[in-house]
């Protein structure tokens, strides 16, 4: 179970553009999922009306395309609409411009809100009795109790069990340390 | 169905130390529920570290007790915790000071976030079979599907059938005007 904040995966070259020729991303926590890490690096982006979210958080390591994950929050501060989408399906997605200490990034799409999903490894896929591509059911106990119907299933065998949420769904459930959740077929 | 944003209920006690002796809310747009408006007035809410929130509506008329209630994504910018409490409920709850043009009133407690409740006529909740202080189901399609498995019933001759959510609840589904409801038993 994993909360979100927002943040953004970028390429080599937006790296290079925004941090400087030769820049890499320097690990700064480890996460969950093996080989990956929040960096030290962050940016600050800039939305359609000149309004900016700074100090967005860089996951490493770099992929094959550019892609800002935002709650639906912050598409509201940025007053305009990332669509809610599975990673990597980006086409026709609002772009922004990203800003770094040593220049500019401009991403022509690839503003998005995830939707909740869950890194399966094949063995937990079995388990559950699902697939890649189904979804499944995810219980929240408490006080704000609810249950999230579309909880996107991914299954490799690199991942560990984790569910994914942004902090809007997170907020929503007040999820806290010690609430009882359940992942159901 | 209403998102219900950040906002308070106030004493004519907290309003007349807020906007001046004789003070009165004026109606600035009528709510679904009978009588019940937002005013034109706003006030500032000063929280523990001197963190604030700027134009925080009020809701009229003036009630018995003063209540501020906050979507936890607000807790989280203020630095503290609002309790998750039915309306009316705020014994042991947090305390603010609020801030208006004539001067300021401080709330020794009754910060809370709403929990999510529907209000219905007795009509509606014989039509459901529930009464007054049980719980309903409220599942929400689209693309964030999910079940609200706690909406705490209220139930007046005085009410229209209507849920209130918080908006971090609303934005944790992306309720758009068009997006499938279905309250259950």
């Amino acid at each position: 179970m994993n909360i979100s904040a927002r943040h953004c995966h970028l390429t080599p070259e937006a790296v290079e553009a925004l941090f400087g020729p030769g820049a890499k991303l320097t690990p700064m926590k480890w996460l969950y999922q093996k080989d990956q890490f929040a960096a030290q690096e962050m940016v600050t982006l800039v939305g359609p009306r000149s309004r900016i979210i700074s100090n967005l958080r860089i996951l490493g390591p770099c992929r094959s395309l550019n892609q800002v994950e935002l709650a639906h929050t912050d598409s509201i501060a940025l007053g305009f609409e990332a669509p809610i989408r599975f990673s990597g399906r980006i086409e026709g997605t609002p772009g922004c411009m990203l800003m770094g200490p040593k220049g500019f990034f401009e991403l022509k799409e690839g503003v998005i809100r995830a939707a909740p999903h869950v890194h399966l490894h094949p063995d937990d896929a079995a388990f559950y009795g699902v697939k890649g591509g189904d979804f499944m059911r995810l219980r929240v106990g408490g006080p704000c109790a609810l249950t999230f119907d579309r909880v996107f299933v991914r299954v490799d065998p690199e991942f560990k069990l984790e569910v994914h949420l942004d902090t809007d769904e997170g907020n929503a459930c007040a999820l806290q340390p010690d609430t009882p959740v359940e992942l159901l077929k």
